[in-house]
């Protein structure tokens, strides 16, 4: 069978990613790594977590194991509405899909918006995991920038000529992977304004949204549209919302929060796709969310804060002149920029070879691989000692 | 916000559909429902899977609640490959791909294979949900029948008028949904002929293939290929399996089973897409498959066979002449036909309101919407008293 005469012309785009093959290699124990950029397993609530499973199978077996609606867990998109509420985004249970993570989320919205030579606008650098979504419906990508003052019927005149439209800007405006940057209030109004002149959506990925440690918090850009227009219902953006970070990844729960059409389009989605997702993992996450959220991701914040500073210090103490890093106000990364002509992926080779530290080089975080004197470092899973031991082999590496 | 101008082509193709609305006023409780097709809950191990949830928090609660691989739990995969190995598919984990549910298999695979415009061989009827995971990718579908004599090449350049290939034949070999009948191994290897001369791949659906009540077992499409050509690794045949009908459909469990360069594609696609099923849901079916799988589904086939049994024996009793219908050796429907001119779908709205009484149309199960005189039974969820009394409302109803 020569499978290439049955695959799909987007099948082309599903590539490997050299870095993760790369870093299949990290699990020996001499090497200390800042790559991988998951939360740290010893900070899960995982006693509640047991509860709650036993709980829904004592009180609730039936329900938790049987088919269910592809909308999601009624209790737990009526506790997201009220979060969100919270947040500035008044809404109600009709305004939430459940999601098996914020990744499913990105990839409906792809399939939803995107057809082929449609124009997707996304940061430079951006998360990795959208743009492999989003590749999946074969777009052209277009650098995003807030204070863009780009002609707008310009800008969809050349998405014309590449064969579609600008359908939406994503991005992640707080503490994004991979630089850890939060976009500022003035940012995020300009790009509202952006939106409305190129008469695109905006998706807002809010994955890390719940993890600032310290300064002032700036309204999702849900909220700020809402406050523009008085109701979800006539906003162009999109919030993706996800639980990962904030209790548990293995479960799979994220969600959708928009305007009622687009959620009725995304559960049909669903419904053809994956009918919906984990029952139990939707029942257990509403029962650990609504007894503990607030105070479980207190304790987040300040251990991830307290390594982040951690690592600040270190890499101030460490770093050789003409590199340059973030200081992010929450997340999990720190994004570092070395002198024009540095290779991170060949930094990387000799980082484990010599140094036997790791990290993620950025050019995989551009949508054409430019920039590739970049690296990603995460701070979430390390400790002390291993910060101050790894940033100071990154500082012998780029010394040496 | 004008959604329509962001919306990609295929938008178009996902519709609400008119009898799920119609089903969604079967709640009452006086109706007797045969529309479900929904395994009956008060059968699904929930003890057993109390246990596992409970075992699987105190031994392994931080790989549970963490982030895992895109291919999925390697001991599931292990036992999984072993089931294989007892019905004639000798194969090993990884020609094994975890999903959310077969439905997410059959979502995923038409994402592979299927352009917009090229064409996919199809059941006339199909199941429902095959259609509606297909038709996101926008194909044209010819109606499958594998003892077809039409000429391989004319079928090929009749698809390439239409715009694309024909990419593969989708079909439910056992006790399919909906009409429950099952394809003879004659049918099966002529339509791996038909595979081979179309050079197309197979899609074969086993979402029902444990739940044979009697009769002989006819071996798996993928069996059959592998005894002409001596590994799985040489087979276009794609074999979709699910944990939904034999243990519970709400932990999204199923999987893939095929050649390593097809399951190793689609590991790439599902990391894009949602980057693993549910951890725990995939450590919890591991742990209950491995101890109880067949005595479990020896106690599913007894009781849904005895349930077939009444049913057929009312059906005998109730029907007027010229309704015919299709004694399943296995699954969960009953099919039948009524006189042509028969529309199942004003039936259905009389059925609810003269006799209380609730099927499903069989016109949505026709990619063309034809043979609209035909409707689905399940007899899965109904006492025999339910099923005596709801069969003989249907007779009322035929006759009236």
């Amino acid at each position: 069978m020569q499978w290439d005469k049955v695959l799909a012309t987007r099948s082309t785009r599903m590539k490997a990613s050299e870095i993760r093959e790369l870093l299949k290699l990290l699990d020996q124990p001499d090497i200390i790594s800042f790559a991988g950029g998951i939360p740290d397993p010893a900070l899960f609530p995982a006693q509640a977590f047991a509860e709650a499973f036993a709980a829904a199978m004592t009180e609730q077996a039936s329900a938790a194991l049987q088919y269910s609606v592809s909308e999601g867990y009624k209790p737990l998109r009526d506790w997201i509405a009220g979060e969100m509420g919270k947040i500035g985004v008044p809404c109600d249970a009709d305004n939430i899909l459940i999601t098996s993570g914020s990744q499913q989320a990105l990839d409906y919205l792809g399939k939803l918006m995107l057809s082929p030579n449609d124009t997707a606008m996304v940061g430079w650098p951006t998360y990795l995991g959208a743009l492999g979504a989003f590749n999946a419906y074969e777009p052209r990508y277009l650098r995003l920038d807030p204070f863009s003052n780009a002609d707008p019927a310009q800008v969809q005149a050349e998405a014309a000529a590449a064969g579609g439209r600008v359908k939406f800007a994503y991005l992640s405006a707080d503490f994004c992977n991979p630089t850890g940057e939060t976009v500022p209030r003035a940012g995020r109004e300009a790009l509202l304004d952006q939106a409305e002149a190129l008469d695109i959506a905006v998706i807002e990925d809010a994955a890390y949204q719940v993890l600032r440690f310290d300064g002032e918090p700036v309204p999702p850009i849900l909220a700020l549209e809402i406050a523009r227009k008085g109701s979800i219902e006539d906003c162009r953006t999109i919030y993706c919302g996800s639980f990962s970070k904030s209790l548990a990844p293995g479960l799979r729960v994220g969600w959708v929060c928009a305007a009622k059409p687009v959620i009725g389009r995304l559960v049909l989605m669903k419904q053809a796709a994956d009918l919906h997702s984990s029952t139990l993992s939707q029942i257990a996450t509403h029962r650990v969310a609504s007894a503990m959220f607030e105070s479980h991701t207190a304790k987040l914040r300040a251990t991830y804060g307290a390594r982040r500073d951690r690592m600040l210090a270190a890499l101030a103490r460490e770093l050789p002149e003409g590199v340059r890093y973030t200081r992010p106000e929450g997340g999990m990364f720190i994004w570092l920029t070395l002198p024009e002509g540095m290779d991170g992926a060949a930094l990387l080779a000799r980082a484990i070879a010599e140094q036997r530290v790791a990290f993620v080089p950025g050019g995989a975080f551009y949508a054409d691989g430019s920039n590739r004197n970049t690296l990603r470092l995460s701070f979430s899973c390390a400790s002390e000692a291993q910060i101050d031991e790894g940033i100071a082999r990154i500082g012998r590496l780029l010394r040496g």
